[in-house]
């Protein structure tokens, strides 16, 4: 592991939700597991009035996430940790001169001796990111003369390819492109990262990961829960942007890409960038409307209880037309895929919370022996991104007897299996990643863009047609019924776990 | 399942150990599992006097092999099935008219309407088949007027290559070669069978098992046991003869196949005959004692027990050469396997009872991420015969933590895991194949010639060469040191379990 070098970290929305719920419970697991530099600051920025003890208090002393740390540790452990915390009150708003702060930060560097070296991590709406570049910089905090200066950015990225390109341009007025590291929580993920390595640490999967043998690709992204106390925030964003921009179409690239020349952050997101830009864009309205497929699950009774429609959430327009289930078919304009579906699908209100790829390879070209179901003759990959991380292969085996009858079998691989160290959280490995300077698994300003590029004409779409393939689905359930019929060749999506009636989670043998 | 047709089973050499030690046994298990026809008979042949009462009873009733099955059923049913059992006494020797022979077996096809089908099952010294056959077809019993008259052969089939090509000639002379079904219980495992079934009802084995992106193929097949009580026989066979030429070419030619146009037996055969033609013949004394290395396990004291050597067990020549361990390095000149060495070894008295296939493919082309340890980087796919019958595949993972390091992990299925019906044993597997008329399993003797004909060579030189390439290696090793130098690349054997060090057996993990 390189050395991490003294610093200092600079949260912006210091005493809002995410900060306290992810962001300081990352940074204590990094003081825990001994990664932080030898001198080390926070500086909480926000608008609130807070002394120093407060914003300690608030954060760490009384943080809600923080008491079953807390409590295994010493005082005196949990207290060095606490003043390395201090506070800067911004006063009534973020656009202002940032001179006090630059003083304030200057005196803590002196104070701490993190050696320049800042990063500004953005815990703020999306709207105050230019905002806050434009008064980094006019206070000299932006410039890298001496330590480095970095700019965490939380997602969402932009709210579709005119915002994220505009977004783009403000933050390269005022940082170069390699300071700032645009934060998706799925790439700090054990499970994401795995994809890459079973890919190409592998000499038995990459010749079979191309058109000639793979059928079509299946994504699915499902949660029980529906929104929440989100309501007002889902309600202008919808499954499209919140999880299929960003989360789902990361997964999408890394399956999709071409191995990189190495491990180096620069050559990874190249190709992932290139994987993205590969995606075939849908033109016309009929195009995207024969493709793809949106549901909002309505009131439902579920032995005697009613659970909430979406339109009845709080925060919720009465008559939104924002989906909470989208499916949508597509194909990658490369050598490699030409012609192999992908079916991605991301929904709340489902039966099970399961994130998973599944590569379904083609049937055998011909077929020697009798098997036992036509409809699971073919080999699957499954790459279980959540929960019960894992990968599994499902293949033909002779069942025990006369003749040459054919089953399906699993063979399967336990991420809970390996000796290993304990997996990262991922908001902890993504800002250990950040304090060492490695981007590889923060998106580029150009991965952004193509993301957006294959979502925008589907959004447009969609805004411009509401009605259209959009339709009611059960809480509970997979999604519109409709969406079953989206797969060729009968195969349907994998509804894994379907058929357990337990609730105490389930394998991906199911 | 097809119908068996109604018929009898003549078993010459009726009173002897295989008789009531494996066939016994395995027409009670086909008889309680149901497979017998509605009319049925069983025949002894013997020189010994007994009478139909005798036969029973040393066969059935007061066989230690069949007391276990027997206490669990009612006396009616074991009634019933004893009384299908007939006894013939041939008198002094088998070389002689089988005149009354065909008069008693025409009684009871009379008597339980058989219709004339005989299976001839000689389960006596090889010397004797072909005197069996002679006087079989001189009384008329090997013609197919009627009924189907098949002849079951126990191995050693032949003794060398001419042997064998004089005894395929015999038998030829007086049956046809459909009629003869040659038995290798080792094709009635299920896990050998199986080996068709992953490669061949698959689409992602198939692209991958060839010169391209194999690197090696291994099968070990290792016995703790010495010779035990068949030092007699044993010494004038050997490792190379008695497990080689036999079992473990077949599981050769199962994994070098090409795929069959179908599941049809000559289909499979015809690929099987092909395999076994395209093993590159070892033409010199040096070619040969370059790639092969052959061992006698000797007098070794394990806590302070002393196991005796080879040369000390009865029956054995106090200076016999002959081969207790063989290990074989050869090539297979054909399109698809050219250039991919395959080393197969055989050994007794060694740590673990196992059998197993191991196809090394070679490490990815271009190092994209670190690898924990350089010497095992590389993807093996291993095939478990016995015990603890499964597949694994051994792969490259991502290490939890920063960066990106290899690690390898197991993804594993074992065949116990199955739901399916129970596994047949092997002889009952073989037993009901011939009652129907199925020789998928039984090697023909084109088959048994190709065999012999690789073999061949390697005897020969051995048998002029007796002191080259002949170690001694201590009782519960792994053979003689120098074979773990004859594997390339200081890859070595895998000598699977070795590191356990209880006795409560082990997993393919290992």
């Amino acid at each position: 592991m390189k050395k991490i070098p003294n610093q200092m970290l600079i949260i912006f929305g210091a005493s809002g939700d995410l900060t306290t719920r992810k962001l300081i419970p990352a940074i204590f697991d990094l003081y825990k597991d001994g990664h932080l530099p030898e001198s080390f600051a926070v500086l909480g920025v926000s608008r609130s009035q807070l002394s120093d003890k407060e914003f300690r208090d608030k954060s760490i002393w009384k943080s809600p996430f923080l008491q079953k740390a807390i409590a295994k540790q010493e005082d005196e452990f949990i207290k060095t940790f606490a003043e390395k915390f201090h506070y800067h009150d911004l006063g009534s708003e973020y656009d202002r001169s940032y001179d006090d702060l630059a003083q304030k930060i200057a005196e803590l560097n002196e104070q701490y001796q993190t050696q320049g070296n800042y990063i500004f991590y953005l815990s703020t709406p999306p709207s105050l990111y230019g905002t806050i570049a434009k008064n980094l910089n006019e206070a000299n905090l932006s410039q890298e003369n001496g330590g480095f200066r970095r700019l965490i950015v939380e997602k969402p990225f932009g709210y579709d390819l005119e915002s994220a390109k505009k977004l783009n341009e403000t933050l390269h007025h005022y940082f170069e492109e390699k300071q700032v590291y645009r934060i998706d929580h799925y790439l700090g993920k054990e499970t994401v990262q795995n994809l890459l390595v079973t890919r190409f640490s592998n000499s038995i999967f990459e010749p079979l990961w191309n058109r000639r043998y793979i059928h079509h690709v299946e994504i699915t992204n499902a949660e029980t829960v529906g929104v929440e106390k989100r309501g007002g925030y889902y309600d202008k964003s919808g499954a499209l942007r919140d999880m299929f921009q960003s989360h789902l179409l990361q997964i999408v690239s890394l399956i999709v890409m071409e191995p990189p020349i190495s491990a180096d952050a620069e050559e990874i997101r190249d190709e992932k960038v290139k994987a993205l830009k590969s995606l075939r864009i849908m033109k016309s309205d009929e195009e995207i409307i024969k493709n793809t497929l949106r549901g909002q699950y309505v009131t439902t009774q579920i032995e005697g209880r009613t659970h909430k429609g979406y339109r009845e959430e709080e925060g919720v327009n009465p008559e939104s037309t924002t989906e909470t289930f989208a499916a949508i078919k597509f194909y990658v304009d490369n050598w490699r895929w030409k012609g192999v579906p992908f079916y991605v699908r991301t929904g709340k209100a489902m039966p099970t919370k399961v994130t998973e790829a599944v590569i379904h390879f083609k049937t055998p070209p011909h077929e020697v022996f009798m098997s036992q179901d036509a409809y699971r003759k073919d080999n699957k990959l499954i790459i279980r991104i959540q929960p019960n991380e894992g990968i599994l292969i499902k293949f033909g085996v002779k069942v025990p007897g006369l003749g040459f009858h054919v089953d399906q079998a699993n063979m399967e691989f336990y991420y809970s299996d390996l000796e290993s160290a304990q997996v990262m959280d991922a908001y902890e490995r993504l800002l250990l990643d950040a304090m060492q300077g490695d981007t590889t698994l923060y998106a580029r300003a150009d991965e952004v863009e193509a993301a957006w590029r294959f979502v925008d004409p589907i959004l447009k779409c969609w805004e411009n047609n509401p009605a259209v393939n959009t339709y009611g689905y059960s809480v509970g359930t997979w999604g519109p019924r409709n969406s079953d019929e989206m797969i060729e060749d009968s195969f349907g999506w994998r509804n894994p776990g379907d058929h357990l009636t337990d609730e105490t989670g389930f394998c991906i043998l199911c």
